[in-house]
């Protein structure tokens, strides 16, 4: 492993961090092809993002993202930013020959995403979207069953994303509810994960039906972007993107999927549930129990057929033989380690990765798509995934699967 | 307690058995305001239904419903038949004066569901809709919290009624899947649970939005109705009603619903669940577990906040005063035993039951509406309730509220 | 089914409920092969056992439990009295020829059991004790699994059954409290349950070590024995019973036991939960969700194994199939309808029925040996049993089981 | 943060990454009051330690304790040997004025552990055990609510540790199940876990008694001990350790205590799980669902009460603050790096670290009157701790509680 990746972080917020300690923990529990050297983090305010480099371990500091982009030692711009910024930044990263690794959903609309596959397509370079529940075990070991065919014909996909963070309605206005940095509320930031996971085990979507719903419609102003809770006297703005979203759809493969994400579900912190019905039994993983997967099997003995709650934590499941012994969990940011471990093998063997920005764009269809739906009151059709001319159709969700291992 | 209803039951399978034993199981475990005699039963079959009464203590039997409906010594008509006849059965019922207590859905369809409201209506008799799980004592603690505000303002309702019995497609073709026997599938024999629940719990529907679907097209011919399992050599025939059903909706009061129904859910039983949403807290209610209710308080204290397991089984919990001491759970059957009780209780007093004819109405508006938006592919709005003209629109649901206890 | 079982019952509260009722259920949703006849019941109070007869459908009444046993018109005396009545009812109707079926536990002693057991043997009478969870469907489907060598070779049991109606140092002193009523406290109600479960799972105990406590040491004395909330005044009375029993065990076939009863932790009603652990899987039950049971099996693919969530409502599992459709599940009431079922058809075939006293006996050891051992801080060896001079030892379980499924 | 700790790690297997891992993240996620310097870590082979260090950032490698031990540029020796390296290491790094850091369990055997704390005591250095569980935030407030006195009076702990690694008989022989390397097998691995958390939540044990079992005698011999999986031909060696232990206890506060702790629980890979009952509530921890905690409240309203589900995910939880968003779960690791802060924070502040050696040694002492009973069949009693004449006796636990918030 002499090869070096030298990584250009831009945004060291939530994301910023999950990402920062990813690179570094991937090193030490895993063996990537490529190490990771951590160049230079972006941010706005100077003595944030140099205080956040001391604490890990990048070389240097830009506050212009411009300037990092173009830094001829940089190879991989990784973009956690708020949404508003990720197309001008990829495309100006793939512009610069970098290697983009853009968190999700990857744009503010369908146009963006476009340019965006665009500019990576047209430059060449090696492009992947942090969809990282994909690399949560629990999820690759539901992909891995379904793929083997083990559900056999899929007839549900039932997905719902619970939090509820929001329901205060003097929780103040941060840039996830306004429309033009986000781009959408639970749709966006929510529900894309759904999407992308059911795209991964399912294939693509054919038509959706959709609903969003504001349900508080001002809330106090922060006088700070980076601290919410100060809110600063009585100004109030107003809320731009959905609260909730809810729809309704089909699959290319026949199945029919019901999907649901909201920030206004008391007592729900974090549940990112999916659960697939089939002819031959059903998957069900909830990111709340990130360590578990519950899986039925009609092919059971009839007396003794049950859920199986299966504790992903053993050495055959994917990426555990890393990490510790049976019984002993993982948490969240594993994974964005198992995400980023991936990118670096990837781009290391001049792989291409998915979810790629191909994922992203097609996940901004949907998005767009139930948007749509919802301001028609109408079920909007998928054209085929040929937008870019060179995907196949239908069943190739076997192609797309990540490895699930690592080597 | 001298004075008796003397009862009529029309069907003698599954939903005759359980309301046969209701009727015996209230005598024994309540103290209803009238005794309960067995006057007759009726069903197609002499040896059936002749068998049936012995086992169940019927003073007598017909083979014709007609006969039931006129005779001079029956109080009450109990129609638990399949859907088709409840229309016929239920308004010569009223017709000749007699109470009548009619298995859900109501009717095969809205029309049917509006003469029969008219016919009980005119001829002024005692009217009920047997949604049982109204008085499953966690649903019942569920509405007696969201009636007393716990919730505050509802934002969402989640139903899903999973089953996998269809799942086999070699599973023969019985009257649920026949359009003109059950009016619909999954819709009216599932959702239509849900729809009633949710009325109860939030109010009036405002509109929908659905997509129907049928898995399985064909299956075999039974050679008898009575015996599913036997199926007659090779012929099949077309299923006619729906496998699954999905729909979104939105009520009155601003709430938003996500709704799905299935008999394709590997692995699931009759996973009957219902959550609401409030800006105080969070009510979920499964029926595979009915002694149990979870309960989300946002004003316990925030480093101890989290969804109660409620047991379900004290002596201050609905109906359960009567049965075991606490932790001594109950079953199905008593959901049925409940609804008798205080059938027998509301009839014995002159008093209204709910829920109604109008409430079986009301639900089937909705069954009707998901349709209409599952064929048109559009939103269904459902108007205000003034259907009978003696209804108050919205906030109804504190009046519409059963007796919760058991006097 | 032309044969008649005339019963006559001795006791109408809590478990002569429960009794009276397994009669009348056990004749409607199964096909017992003698017709039960409710020919008396006796009770202290002419009014309370009128008003029972009356509800429960019993020809007449006694006070005097000695007529009772007497009466030529009764074939099987069943006794659900309060502990310190068992021996002298039994052995006299034992001594009358008839059939008994006594509740649990046995005897209010080890010498009370031996005498019983003579009784019913000398007189050679069908006899019968009531551990009705042996007929919990879930339980019966533990036992079948273990019994067709699923498990393999047993390492552990592990039983805990958990209560709370005692933490109020207010609850007033009732029978179950006192020793000379009740013989023992947690011990003989609760872990006499699991001790016969035990005995049953996986034979003989071979000894025993145990730990005897009553945390509230006197208590209100309540004005009636039939009102236990009615507190008269300051008067107090001492418990002389146990508040919980801890013990350790060994089995004769090596594996170890863990047992643990107790009315003192808050929050659980009625949690009866029986663990075993074997070589090739374990096995869990819990009454108070006692419509599942929870099967790990180490033959399942190692990624994925996990513990099944068996929904013990199908026709294919001990009892179900004279219920409901699976998913539709039964109450704690039902346990009791299967033991009756089974005791009138071991009846109704001059078949012995299992528990019978040599399992109340038995089991009776095992509570004197947890006593004993109490109170000598020491571990405390079981004789084999050879006790009755007609058993073989050690791999008995097999030919002990219940006929599990009715005819 | 000027000062510096630097670390000298002994031993680099399974515990040594967990505590390398763990001074790495305390310092990225948290505000240690010292910097911590990777000074050294040592192991037996050259190949392997250096390996680790490159790995984990340590500056130099020893392949002799002694060597690091003595090393002037070292702070804090911190011990994650195989135990029967524990107390020779200890010892050394006190005399040569080292604080000393060391893995639990404290020692081998009772004397071993006297003999540690006599040198950490009479060379006064700061000395601590790692018992991390503590650490883990459910459980942290679960102390926290005890502490408080949420549940009153404590009538009954219940622990139970299930693993099920050993189930397969041809598992290799590895130090942990030969008595002169692990001192005992379930028993001071999985055991001491319990005993450490229960002396913290209740107070000091006053009596137990207990059984120590084997399944398994012979094992085949690995051939290397690095390499479990490799194994030997045909050499089998005896297990000299215990597979299970069993102990029933009584706390000094009169409550009783019931523990369970095997290698041979089928399905079971690493449920640690501790009850405790008091008259007011009930709290459960479970370490293989270590973000939540349930909770008992008998002050909750008679209809609402229920366990609740903590999601132990929430800024006002311990330690969760510095890491994610609610409902963001965190893993196993974690727990190290709790417990990696507070040793480094309470160094710096030149403060006492709980649990030091004294707990240690208390726990030891535990183990070892588990042991004595299991060898004689009696209840053994433990002496108030007054071992070391520095403590005073029962209701320390207030005192005892560590920090439990990070400053």
């Amino acid at each position: 492993m002499n090869r070096e990746i030298r990584i250009g972080l831009i945004g060291y917020q939530f994301m910023g961090r999950a990402h920062a300690n990813a690179y570094q923990q991937a090193a030490r529990f895993f063996d990537p092809k490529a190490r990771s050297v951590m160049k230079a983090v972006c941010g706005r305010h100077q003595d944030g993002v140099e205080a956040f480099a001391r604490r890990w371990g990048f070389e240097s500091c830009e506050t212009d993202w411009r300037r990092l982009v173009e830094r001829k030692d940089i190879d991989l711009v990784d973009i956690t930013t708020p949404n508003n910024l990720h197309a001008e930044a990829a495309v100006a990263a793939a512009e610069a020959g970098k290697a983009v690794f853009c968190e999700k959903p990857l744009a503010l609309n369908l146009e963006q995403a476009e340019t965006m596959l665009r500019a990576v397509s047209g430059n060449r370079v090696f492009n992947a979207v942090c969809f990282n529940y994909r690399r949560a075990p629990a999820l690759a070991l539901m992909k891995k069953l379904i793929a083997e065919g083990r559900l056999g014909r899929i007839y549900h996909l039932r997905g719902i994303y619970l939090q509820d963070w929001l329901l205060d309605p003097e929780f103040p206005l941060a840039w996830r509810m306004k429309k033009e940095v986000a781009g959408s509320g639970s749709l966006g930031d929510l529900a894309s994960h759904q999407i992308d996971a059911a795209r991964w085990l399912l294939g693509e979507f054919s038509e959706v039906c959709g609903r969003l719903q504001t349900f508080v419609k001002e809330r106090p102003v922060a006088t700070s972007e980076g601290n919410l809770a100060a809110v600063g006297g009585s100004k109030r703005g107003r809320v731009t993107v959905d609260d909730a979203v809810l729809f309704l759809a089909r699959f290319r493969n026949g199945a029919l999927g019901s999907f649901e994400a909201t920030r206004f579900a008391a007592g729900h912190k974090n549940q990112n549930r999916l659960e697939v019905n089939g002819e031959k039994g059903s998957l069900i993983f909830n990111l709340e129990r990130l360590n578990e997967l519950e899986y039925y099997n009609t092919d059971d003995p009839e007396e003794a057929r049950g859920f199986r709650l299966i504790q992903v934590t053993e050495p055959v499941h994917p990426y555990l033989s890393a990490w510790w012994p049976p019984g002993h969990i993982i948490g969240y940011e594993h994974t964005f380690i198992h995400t980023v471990l991936d990118v670096i093998n990837a781009w290391a063997a001049g792989a291409p990765f998915q979810p790629d920005f191909k994922d992203g764009l097609a996940c901004q269809r949907v998005l767009a798509a139930v948007s749509a739906s919802a301001a028609s009151g109408a079920w909007v059709k998928l054209a085929a995934p040929a937008g870019t001319g060179r995907r196949p159709a239908p069943k190739a969700e076997k192609e797309e699967g990540p490895k699930l291992f690592n080597a």
